[in-house]
């Protein structure tokens, strides 16, 4: 093998274009870190490119370039699921390590993609694919190696905390923001993605996967959108010392509590009021931010861009640069195999060893346990109070805090509650049973709520 | 070699009984995530220990341990700078891999330290040496590996900002929270280490290396402490939309600006005024915090505890995690020594292959630039505020915000004044000249100011 790292890069788009300029910005910073050379030889575009170097091999035929003699490392940043996934495949098959962004494709085919590099003896990195630029997987897979995740949290899509952080700073609605997000190029034409909140389940379930040692399961995670999120409640929110973020919850319940609590593993995206004065809660606009509690080493926080061409490109190359030493070492872990498994030489895909991934199951949305801030609206009927939090008591759920407004003209007043964390399911009798009242004028608005302790 | 990895632990004081709680509370998920066992064979204690389990062997003897054929790595926790330098230097030369928490140490003779294993071909780790719990050693060697750091800014030393954080939120003057502190375990019987500056000058110095490229330079890092801090100043601050933290800086000067700026590096720890809505000025109580800025990637912040056994005995073990996928390969590296350097096959312990650090200078007190927050006490004299500006305006000082209080009963007015980023030298005479104008009735207070943009 020669001294220099032969890279290939696979859609030239924001991220790749991003790419290439960090490298041409860095060359120095990189030759001083790794003691490598570090060079693009070829670029995988549909069309051919007038503004890159001509020393750079121009392909339209991604799959020449997975197997090209003269790659050691391939960058996909095409995105979608069909195509990339392909390429990456075959790029594995000819023993090229990847770099990929590509978040959709390993939350839904992640576990057969790593099987299939494991089986080949190369890696397949993807730091960029979650929270961009936060350094996120590597810190999940190696700084905190040796801790017990307890639970981590996450603002992990910057176009839902633009558009919570606008709705609350200034008092906007949910389809103003989103409108100005789109012109901004924040979100796209189509954006049920990031506003429902499936682009932060595909996250989630990459970050479930390496906190908790379990096989990559997006399709069981709970997932809500902040479509249903209107300023009132921003606003009874602050009133209250709270302020909603869209967040991503992966929570180990390791055991049946005294009151039957189910075992497992909560997987949840959902808009949620957390304390004001919570770090996590001044995380403002396109940032994104992880915050891990874990055994003993407590909470950490980390918090950066979620995206953009520099974010995501200075994620791809510190994978690179990872990549890098391994390779120093290539021809010598080959020889190795023999007599040991070759897990000690590497940080495995999912940060557990694959043989070590662990059944415990995924806990359905009846069986997850959170605090709740409901908004009742009821006739303004002296009873109305004291029969709502019958009901609530009778199901077994405290109340931590009440407001209630003043009647409005129409006779009508919101009151809102603050629960301590109930099952789910108590929670979904107990609203039926309110529902039912005939005081009650509409349907309960609930939002989750968790105090991060 | 054996599938298990042997550990020696010199000092059983909170860190070493930390290290020992972590590997029994999580020797399952060690071994789901390494594929190996884990084990300490033995420890380094002054004294018989009955609480440690009988199967690893105690020994008063560490330069016997630190050569025993039954370890692999070596864990540094006796802190100090001697013994455990002998003791590190001793496990260097028998081949060991070493991991330590000791800050002072590096910062004052890492130089010398990292380049013996070099040359021993074995690794010192040392993510517990700074923050903690914070994984911001390999977050800059690795994650960030592909960045140019500009600048970074932390929160270094938990007391320090424990101190700032009392004062500021419940009113109380530095003596007072300083003696609590002490109560609490948190400062030293001598707080000096934690109230000038020292402890994170430790931890600067090692940071400013892995971010630049440069060599240890202890020595050069300009120190200021806490001490000084007064509530008037903490609620001045608080009026202007600033808050007092003590930080440490690292900042790359990369050329000489129109207004003859020096290129260099500058390195200072002192309190600083930092806008009130940064995440930064929201780190609270013992909490330590890291805020990088590189380019392409940004502004990323990392928080979380700075001390304590369980975040220091998690670094420690990261390291450990690491190191064992090191020792997998262990045997195939010596074979390879011959042909290339061993640069490629690990992370280099200042982040940068060691011929490759440079000799950018450090700069001087009076060649840094900061913004400043100063406090001029005068009597109430109708010309005097038009002095003071006077005397700014000619220095080349740009005034950014004034705040004139309504003169006490005794006929003193304090006029707080913030200054946009100007060289030191500059500040230095302009202070000069206010204090000689005959209004001026005490010394000007100065603090430091940096918006973080």
């Amino acid at each position: 093998m020669s001294n220099s790292i032969k890279l290939a890069i696979l859609g030239l788009g924001t991220v790749g274009t991003g790419v290439i300029n960090l490298i041409n910005d860095n060359l120095d910073e990189l030759k001083r870190r790794s003691g490598r050379d570090i060079i693009i030889t070829e670029v995988g575009t549909r069309r051919q490119r007038d503004d890159i170097d001509p020393d750079i091999m121009q392909n339209s035929d991604l799959m020449a370039i997975a197997a090209s003699d003269n790659v050691d490392i391939v960058i996909e940043v095409i995105g979608g699921t069909t195509l990339a996934k392909d390429v990456i495949m075959h790029a594995i098959k000819n023993g090229k390590h990847v770099v990929t962004a590509n978040k959709a494709l390993l939350a839904e085919h992640g576990n057969e993609i790593f099987a299939f590099a494991e089986a080949n003896n190369v890696h397949v990195a993807y730091e960029a694919a979650v929270a961009g630029g936060i350094p996120i997987i590597k810190v999940m897979r190696e700084a905190l190696a040796a801790n017990k995740i307890n639970w981590l949290a996450g603002i992990i899509n910057g176009t839902g905390n633009f558009i919570m952080t606008e709705m609350r700073d200034k008092g906007r609605p949910f389809a103003d923001v989103l409108s100005e997000a789109q012109e901004l190029g924040y979100a796209e034409a189509d954006p049920t993605f990031d506003v429902e909140g499936i682009d932060a389940a595909h996250k989630l379930a990459l970050l479930a996967s390496i906190a908790f040692g379990i096989p990559l399961q997006f399709d069981k995670v709970y997932c809500e959108g902040i479509t249903g999120i209107t300023l009132q409640d921003v606003n009874y929110a602050e009133e209250l010392g709270y302020r909603i973020k869209h967040l991503g919850f992966a929570v180990r319940r390791d055991s049946g509590g005294s009151n039957g609590d189910d075992a497992g593993i909560e997987l949840r995206v959902h808009p949620t009021l957390i304390p004001q004065d919570a770090l996590l809660a001044n995380v403002n606009g396109v940032k994104n931010a992880v915050l891990v509690n874990s055994h003993p080493l407590g909470q950490t926080l980390y918090c950066g861009d979620g995206a953009g061409a520099g974010a995501t490109a200075s994620a791809v190359m510190a994978d690179v640069m990872d990549l890098v030493r391994v390779l120093g070492s290539k021809d010598n872990d080959d020889q190795s195999n023999s007599n040991q498994n070759n897990h000690g030489h590497h940080v495995p895909h999912l940060a557990f060893i694959p043989e070590q991934l662990s059944d415990t199951p995924i806990l359905r949305a009846e069986q997850m346990i959170t605090g709740y801030y409901l908004r009742v609206h009821a006739f303004d009927n002296p009873g109305v109070l004291a029969d709502i939090t019958r009901i609530l008591s009778d199901a077994g759920i405290n109340i931590d805090a009440i407001l209630q407004k003043p009647a409005h003209k129409l006779g009508q007043v919101p009151v809102i509650i603050l629960t301590l964390p109930v099952v789910e399911s108590q929670m979904n009798l107990a609203i039926e049973k309110i529902e039912k009242l005939n005081t009650i004028t509409d349907k309960v608005v609930r939002i989750r709520l968790d105090e991060l302790a």
